[in-house]
């Protein structure tokens, strides 16, 4: 989820559904050489991959394109979170959303961090118990907002080089790293360029809009882009010992002079519309590749 | 962990060590009806309690007053969370708090939302795993900034109406309250009577200061108490309907006009003093009850 303020909500949702559901899903151009005479068995790279998408309407064209079904039994009962899961080119797909709010009985997305965090160590947690080992990669996608200043432009696809946060500020000297959280992601600069994507930090905050302090902490923190979730998914990641990388594609600009709801609506399409172009051909370059050659 | 900044860190760990340890811890006054005549089986009320606390330094003088063992095996091994469990007078009290910073090499608690909120989630699983039911009852305890503007005063112990957080701003109008995320604590106010305590809103935010922006929500929560867990155990506690109930006691007061450090540190010795002669005192009461009762 990005930042936006004074955004519709049905208009929102409905948009996004409809935008997302519609546009047309590429082929994966899969590496032939790792995938294609290996069953998943024998793959020494990666082979078991959780996309940890936050918004149900951001995740469902994905699931849907690549076929997972749902996994009812997957999260423990008591928890609002999805999972859809299936074997894809010899990789084992999870993904994951935070599901509806029942809480609050507000019914929207379980947007922000807490959720996130909490859905991310149970994924990671299961996958570890059932199959005996963590999977190799989490992958946080998502939409975002991005800075102008950092080169972002509406829906360009960013790959985080590091992930922290905002709105933690713990102004004692011995907890101010604690407070900021930087957690690095994989490299993943082959990627990047097989994407023609970019690279950088993405800032995380629990909050949708932002204020000048909040513009302070996201500059200390060299962002790129900013969203609600990813710095909580890293953290849950590194307990783990699970590598991370955020797919994050720019939906609004957060340094620009546009109303945020009006460029929000404008570029919506073109943001999903990257979003599930970069989506598959993530997972076809890194299913069947070490971590190093991402 | 309450809202003050520029302490030495050195010094609030020590001095917190220090001070907690060397006072006084008072004998529980047992209800002798409820307990002292029934076995745990035979008492229908609250026999499980958990209890939350953020920092080690704030647990460290109730473990041992209560004798609690430290539990090895009780969080996944991935995690940095600790608990301490005990049979204390028909109740079977499990102490959690969040462990230190390994993740960014820090050292320092794992303060703030998303640890409490894995925490949490994690110790209601594994007691209703191995019980076969939730614990009756979640305990928050620490201490808190207080708002003069709601007769908060130095050391004085609060009890929890509701908690809600401050620093999630999610301006779409289906994603207010949600943000927001105020949840309902346990009716306590008899409790509050015998205690001589206060009760109202805990707000919580991931800062440990606070801007104007938050100053405005915090009083759009009516916040008596300002923390940086609160909000984030409740929602945990939701998803395993188990109720809960913030011990919180004043440090600092957050709308007053002395230097923040300088009061903490000129007050945390009778804060201290207060949660210590308060949480036995709540055990006491809680236990063998019905929530009904409390």
């Amino acid at each position: 989820m990005t930042n936006s303020s004074r955004r519709t909500p049905i208009l929102l949702a409905t948009t996004t559904v409809l935008l997302l559901s519609s546009l047309f899903l590429p082929s994966i151009a899969l590496d032939t050489e790792s995938t294609s005479t290996m069953t998943a068995s024998k793959i020494k790279g990666i082979t078991n991959v959780v996309i940890a998408i936050a918004m149900e309407a951001e995740a469902a064209p994905f699931i849907e394109h690549l076929s997972l079904a749902e996994d009812a039994d997957f999260f423990p009962k008591v928890t609002p979170f999805k999972a859809y899961r299936g074997l894809h080119e010899d990789c084992d797909i999870t993904v994951v959303t935070n599901g509806k709010d029942d809480v609050h009985a507000s019914g929207v997305d379980n947007v922000g961090t807490v959720p996130a965090a909490v859905a991310t160590f149970l994924a990671l947690q299961t996958i570890t118990t059932t199959t005996s080992s963590p999977p190799d990669l989490l992958i946080n996608a998502g939409t975002c907002g991005g800075f102008k200043r950092k080169g972002a432009g509406i829906g360009d696809v960013f790959l985080t080089t590091a992930v922290a946060n905002h709105d933690r500020r713990i102004p004692i000297p011995a907890f101010v790293d604690y407070g900021i959280g930087r957690i690095e992601s994989v490299n993943a600069s082959e990627l990047a360029k097989s994407l023609n994507a970019k690279l950088g930090v993405c800032t995380t905050g629990n909050s949708l809009d932002k204020h000048d302090v909040d513009d302070f902490h996201m500059e200390q923190n060299d962002a790129s882009v900013k969203d609600m979730e990813a710095a909580a998914i890293a953290w849950s990641c590194s307990l783990h010992n699970v590598p991370h990388l955020g797919v994050k594609v720019v939906t609004d600009i957060v340094d620009g002079d546009k109303p945020t709801e009006e460029e929000f609506l404008e570029n919506l399409s073109s943001a999903a519309k990257s979003l599930q172009e970069a989506l598959p051909k993530v997972i076809a370059h890194v299913c069947g590749k070490h971590h190093h050659e991402l």
